[in-house]
């Protein structure tokens, strides 16, 4: 596969091999800042129809390659089609975000946390969609593949929906560790197969997730996060692998130690200080604050310039340090795409 | 005033004295966890009409006293008291939080961020709040007074109301920042004039909470809110002051440099790695995870006792990382702060 693509850029820098500029893509950039997006969704009955229906997930998964000439396409989902594949089904509410009807309390609910099914064939949409994308990408460039990391998954599982301490999901680490493990043991089992199914339909790369690891103390992510992160690692060995831990500044230099290619940083982390953690044996990826994007041409051009010239290694991919937020100008995210092809390497 | 305590622990650790044990108390210990605090609750009109009552105020305050038998209380108020008296009404939403009918968007807006009042008249329940508490507390313990830092009210005086990224907030840093530092130098001159006032009207001890400090990068909190930080530092030098800056991890070695004799840690952050960075010049404050509290009793108390074996310094003040939540056992509360009481420093 990676022969036919004729921009790999993004995996030459994920594998630390030589490249001529830094590549650029953003998280979240199928979906949400683009109108052409806009224009399907609201043909749509909402979310869900769009992430389970091959075609449409394909369609705005192409339109930032197209659109935004983005160095990498991101397959368009979202990590809770992996809880719902085992067993707990989500909806995804307006203005509440997610909302899960059944969650796991006891023992006896991990009857909704299967483990023993065909990912083939419940998350079959998603890898039809990944099918569908490199035929419409035609090697353009590379597909990326993601998953949520098992703490993440785990607190959606438990708790149901967002929250800003999850304080539920923190409880049952006290409260039923044997439980709690039990649990994260098969968000890992399920995690591998589908990030490794993902691969097998054609992803060029993937990335997990933990959205939720700043919310736990460095112990705590050491004995219930990192653990699932080396399985998956260990698991993940025919495409790069990107793991993203926001807000884990304490735990960064563990995850460096896991067999991965990549790790993303969020806005609120230095790279020069953690360049200097992990030396140049892994690809940093990130971390332009997405409220950068709110400036004027001239300002995103300007601390997007600053971001670069604080990386001291070739082995970056540039991103945002977080998701782009709905209502950035695309034009904005142009500017931060074209700084980002014009500038040349120093090492 | 002082002198007329008869336990002034909490005091003593904070300016770096002598002390026989360390002291301890909880963020949020006045409401949410105790019934007496729900009987007194729920024979009124909502969460302002106990804000705004001096004397059932100074009920809850001293409630914790009483019942759980900490070293200190903490008025029983809320950090948004000081954008309503700058003009900005909140309501107390049951299920959603707080909330701001109107917010500042531009110039015009800074109409509803006032800074020539008399805090004394507009803020006045809680200076009589304090009053009432002091003279029911008779001496037993200090009494502390709180505000919320300048960046965090910020977040609401733009926002309206909570949220995740407080994107809204962050957006103005970069497309206004003369604005952000104009409301930002608002905020912090009634905010120094509200907690002289509280100190006057008998606060032994003050504390500001900077709860958003996490979703700033390092840069833009040394800008957007460090110099607000230091003018408080600055004015306040009649009591001890604790600073809480909620996520700033890498900030905290520039909170240690101001003029403060606490630093609160949340329970991410390491004692002993922070202990490090400032040596012995100031007080740690924290920072047993709340979620800890939901452990067994024997569970609590060998958290506690590892806690407490991590400090290298007698200059602590015990508590939680964050505020107690809701739905924790008082009875488990108990137990943190006995043994607190029953543990001997080794310095």
């Amino acid at each position: 596969m990676k022969n036919t693509l004729q921009n790999d850029l993004v995996l030459r820098a994920a594998r630390g091999e030589n490249i001529e500029r830094y590549p650029v893509w953003l998280m979240r950039q199928a979906g949400r800042i683009l109108p052409e997006y806009r224009a399907v969704r609201s043909s749509l009955s909402g979310f869900k129809e769009l992430v389970e229906t091959p075609r449409f997930a394909a369609e705005v998964t192409v339109q930032p390659v197209d659109i935004l000439g983005v160095d990498a396409a991101i397959i368009f989902s979202d990590i809770l089609v992996v809880p719902e594949a085992m067993g707990l089904e989500y909806q995804m509410l307006e203005s509440k975000g997610p909302w899960f009807e059944k969650t796991i309390k006891t023992e006896e609910d991990l009857k909704y946390a299967e483990v023993d099914f065909d990912v083939e064939d419940r998350l079959g949409y998603v890898l039809e969609a990944i099918k569908l994308t490199n035929q419409e990408l035609n090697g353009r460039v590379p597909l990326i593949g993601f998953a949520g990391a098992p703490w993440t998954i785990f607190c959606y599982m438990i708790e149901g929906h967002g929250s800003k301490t999850f304080s539920e999901s923190r409880k049952m680490l006290y409260t039923n560790p044997v439980l709690a493990h039990n649990l994260m043991d098969r968000i890992t089992k399920v995690t591998i197969k589908y990030l490794q199914a993902q691969i097998k339909a054609g992803a060029h790369m993937v990335q997990v997730f933990d959205s939720w690891a700043g919310i736990l103390g460095t112990e705590q992510y050491a004995t219930f996060s990192m653990p699932y992160l080396k399985q998956i690692a260990d698991a993940i060995q025919e495409v790069p692998l990107t793991i993203f831990s926001k807000g884990a500044m304490s735990s960064l230099e563990d995850i460096a130690n896991l067999d991965c290619n990549t790790i993303g940083l969020d806005w609120n982390m230095d790279i020069p200080e953690f360049r200097k953690v992990i030396g140049d044996k892994r690809t940093i990826q990130g971390n332009l604050d997405p409220c950068a994007l709110y400036s004027t041409h001239d300002e995103v051009k300007k601390l997007t310039n600053k971001l670069l010239d604080s990386f001291t290694s070739k082995r970056h991919i540039v991103n945002l340090g977080h998701g782009v937020y709905p209502d950035v100008d695309p034009e904005k995210v142009k500017t931060f795409i074209q700084t980002v092809k014009d500038y040349a390497i120093k090492y």
